[in-house]
């Protein structure tokens, strides 16, 4: 190795040991590598965009089962702003989705946050949805209309596009909703239908489900590790964040590493 | 079960098997259940706060490994808001750090974002700091005094303490300046000294390693899927985001697994 360093110029030996974006990228689980999948967000945090860790967690099992991924929000302003402290509206802010979400990305070029009008779902093989209540908020007008709302005019295109044309839906907390109102006879989970206290913690939004249920979807309960996979619809979900915890963050993370791994089993050309 | 939950009432089986902040909390792949660790945030995002990657990895990885933690930030404004999208300062904004970084927060009472001031060593068995620019620019006036550049108040009161009580210390990318800045003679690894070009990313950030290594701080080169331990002074540290990656995120999520295991274990009571 030093001697081939001595032979090439540093240039040389950049251009032969970086990896260009069209190449195969060899994930440590799976073998999925030219998959590319189109990551949807809402903003930045759980009560008026994209929960970071949902976010995060799907970027890091996309990273670790080999998929090259973009990123795309609206190019908007949010609903409004919440302070995530007190959990109201903060007064006088305004935040533009793609922005906010931007601080998802580390990337250069493709893998920066891009507007998600420019998502065509040619380029894709399967989209997710991490979920926040930028869902009920950026996305749809859930928290206004509740069963009833209307999509963001993207977001209902890119659901039907993928559906249509037989590319897998990814789905965490929250966001099934999204897939229910605008898909028919899809079978969701978004955990718990009651709010029975389990061991480590709680399911404060169990009235979402009563809505996807009320939009003719059909809903299986899963716990917070698991995903439910309509494999007919090629639509997986899983609970996320619709169960409240302290510090059980890691059974949130195998939840969302499961619809992942089944998004890509799934979307195998 | 079930007849055992006809015998008690709701309140009564929720009481039974809810978990008490205090209780022990068994991880899957240890057994720290007793530690408690602190981790500080310095906003929201990675070019004026805290990175949301470094971020959520910490407390994946603490969830995973059994600990309990609690969140702190200051209760101040940030020195900007970066606009992440064009990566330059949006004008006439302000945010607050601790209202910024509660974004990472799903919980309540103590595991809600906390004022920084009111962490006590002698509550904590560690501390962590994820990075991200909220260390050069809102812990620390790196950004505009270089080597020579001043801590915040509670940022330097909280490394001193910690190191005194011999209490373990994590940092994640750019953070080792922090400890650099006012701990004498300790080793840390913030990735690589020169941006050789490696396989998947760049080093854009190696000014960070000459200043530390001038503040009078050792610094050994590591992978980003590694971690140095400095085991005389308690101090663990991973290059993380100083490496610039597209889409090999689990490269860093590895190197934090790792400083989290490390100093989970040096904070064995």
């Amino acid at each position: 190795m030093l001697a081939t360093r001595t032979l090439l110029s540093k240039q040389t030996m950049a251009a032969l040991f970086r990896q260009p974006a069209c190449f195969v990228h060899q994930g440590d689980y799976g073998n999925w590598g030219n998959t590319n999948v189109a990551v949807v967000f809402s903003g930045c945090g759980w009560w008026d965009g994209t929960d970071v860790h949902e976010g995060v967690y799907t970027m890091y099992h996309l990273s670790r089962n080999g998929a090259r991924f973009q990123m795309f929000a609206p190019n908007q302003q949010q609903m409004h702003v919440m302070d995530h402290m007190r959990k109201q509206p903060a007064t006088g802010e305004n935040r533009n989705m793609m922005t906010e979400s931007a601080c998802f990305s580390h990337g250069q070029g493709m893998t920066q946050m891009q507007d998600l009008s420019k998502l065509d779902v040619s380029s894709f093989d399967a989209v997710i949805f991490p979920g926040g209540h930028g869902v009920t908020k950026n996305l749809s007008s859930f928290m206004k209309d509740g069963k009833d709302c209307k999509l963001h005019n993207d977001v209902e295109r890119v659901l039907k596009d993928f559906h249509r044309s037989r590319k897998p839906i990814g789905l965490a907390s929250m966001a099934p909703l999204l897939a229910c109102r605008v898909l028919p006879n899809i079978e969701v989970t978004m955990g718990y239908e009651r709010d029975d206290s389990t061991r480590w913690g709680n399911w404060p939004n169990t009235n979402l489900v009563q809505a996807v249920k009320s939009m003719g979807a059909r809903h299986q309960g899963r716990e917070p590790y698991e995903a439910y996979v309509d494999e007919k619809n090629k639509v997986v979900s899983t609970p996320s964040f619709m169960w409240e915890t302290d510090y059980h963050y890691h059974y949130i993370f195998d939840g969302i590493g499961n619809m992942v791994k089944h998004v890509m089993r799934m979307s195998t050309k």
